[in-house]
């Protein structure tokens, strides 16, 4: 039997393990264990997975919601794995090549891997799926992708949310489908895991341009102008990769876009709006903690892409050289506004 | 020379009429104005039309904002429209065919025809541009329609704004464009005059819907999921009507829609959060100074229209169904997310 295709993990999906406890991750494993799904979640702190065994919550990155039965804690990553049918990785982007790289030799054969990261690799302008497959060893088949309009705090509130889980292997997707449908989270499939990624990576930058908008004193057309032609540039870089146009028009694209972009508790939007009213980027870091929005780092990043791939992405240019280049935002936003008179 | 095609017109147009001097029709006059184009508005009152031509401001419908030289206005329709290369019909949806019965003999040969109106007439389920045609008797390629992420005051206030001036004659499409085009109103020409009226009155609906789902106590992943959900199930109403599915990724389109979603000043969004929070009909409306929304007429018009197509329209539908026929708002939810799991 070829790798990556025995039956059983195909067509059913019993046990997973979710490597990361941040809120995410957290969120993912309560939304399996609602499904029905037997979860071992792990938690790279011991006192974390402790909690989450003896109180039922994650009490850091998930306040206040109490886990379900089905989902067990551990911060034994080889413990985790051990049977899983699906490995769920949900660590940030820019980790991920060295976490999972700790994890490979006890990956279970033939399980579908699940990214739940977002962003381009900035040293080597790698999509997630493409780091994984590199650095485990696995067909691109056996790697799934989860984005959507999915803000963790509203899902684990489970309130009724929809997403897509991609996976250029049909019947895989739909395992993965059926292994996290409940009554609040509807899973969507779709074969397009380039698109799926491609947009889960440009929505930052442009939740960040729109943030940038706001704090200017710009308003809902404004930044809906920016959410429509910023989805048709991530839709120009994703075709020009090889993705589907019509993913971007989907939950994955225009929601989880949407979404961000809605939604004040989005970091990047945030971050952007100070930028907007007139603070430096060391400035906006340190009213986040220390924090970076994640935009801050991808707009380089895509940017590099779209350069390699000959595709214009305004958007992320502009939001590049503010970030990076000391841009003001004020003639930034007149520049995007005077481009040619064209056909949409 | 073919009627409608006269060198002239279609390759200049320097003097425009604009008819209804509502919010948006004064906003787009003061629009033209700006661009360099001379602008007549009509007023129905002869008070409306004095003051704007006295003190520069429409004080009921756009106040604060001083209107420019270049815009006059008149309470005689027959004045208003003399030598005019473009009449723009910025009357509500539901009065659009009386009132341009009684403007048609005195419209100038040749001029585009311009809709500013959003809907579908409920008598006949006609789209504007068929009412207009019918009613003016002339050709489809005449007829052109502005429609996109243009909330009133914002673009009233100056801020940078894009929209779509959609007509099946490119070259007249252009003209138009020109004769909008300031730093802060930026058009975009589109063939698909049938996509962007589609969305143009599917999108209350939509926005009625998010809502009631705010009204719920919903947040940004449900409103974002029926942003997403209900733009695929306009794109495919305007396909069986015979438009190009890209239309709707774009700005008259999701930028429409993400544009009042985003709003807190849209009425379709606030009469549904009233009925989301268990008011009735009545109770909406008169909280609304007795004004129903767009969206709650629309509904019903869409959904036998979809019905005639064979398209289906889940979230019109249970729309129509919580303002029609009582249906209770939060298994209406449940019902819309418990539908069979498939492909997105």
């Amino acid at each position: 039997m070829p790798e990556g295709t025995s039956a059983v993990s195909r067509r059913e999906i019993e046990r997973v393990a979710v490597l990361g406890a941040g809120s995410w991750g957290t969120t993912f494993a309560k939304v399996l264990a609602d499904a029905g799904t037997e979860v071992r979640l792990w938690a790279r702190r011991s006192s974390v997975a402790d909690r989450i065994e003896r109180e039922r919550v994650n009490e850091e990155y998930l306040p206040g919601v109490e886990l379900p039965r089905g989902l067990s804690a551990t911060d034994d990553a080889t413990e985790a794995v051990r049977g899983a049918e699906a490995i769920v990785l949900a660590v940030p982007s820019q980790t991920l090549r060295e976490n999972l790289a700790g994890w490979q030799p006890f990956l279970p054969e033939g399980a579908t891997l699940v990214s739940l990261a977002k962003g381009v690799e900035l040293s080597t302008l790698k999509r997630m799926s493409q780091v994984i497959s590199e650095v485990a060893g696995v067909a691109g088949e056996r790697i799934a992708v989860v984005s959507g309009p999915n803000l963790a705090k509203e899902i684990a509130a489970e309130q009724p949310t929809a997403t897509v889980v991609a996976c250029s292997d049909h019947e895989r997707a739909v395992a993965l489908q059926r292994a996290c449908s409940t009554g609040y989270f509807r899973p969507y499939t779709n074969t397009d895991l380039v698109g799926v990624e491609v947009a889960g990576a440009c929505k930052n930058v442009i939740a960040l341009a729109c943030g940038v908008a706001s704090g200017l004193g710009y308003g809902a057309n404004t930044m809906s102008t920016l959410i429509t032609r910023g989805l048709a540039e991530t839709t120009r870089l994703g075709v020009a990769l090889g993705a589907e146009p019509m993913t971007f028009a989907g939950l994955a694209g225009m929601g989880d876009l949407a979404a961000t972009c809605l939604s004040p508790l989005s970091r990047n939007r945030t971050f952007g709006e100070r930028l907007g009213r007139g603070e430096s980027l060391v400035e906006a870091q340190r009213a986040a903690h220390g924090q970076v929005a994640e935009g801050v780092k991808s707009c380089t990043s895509l940017c590099a892409l779209a350069d390699r791939c000959g595709v214009e992405m305004p958007i992320a240019e502009v939001v590049h050289r503010v970030c990076h280049e000391g841009l003001d935002p004020v003639p930034a936003a007149a520049e995007l506004l005077g481009r040619e008179r064209k056909p949409e």
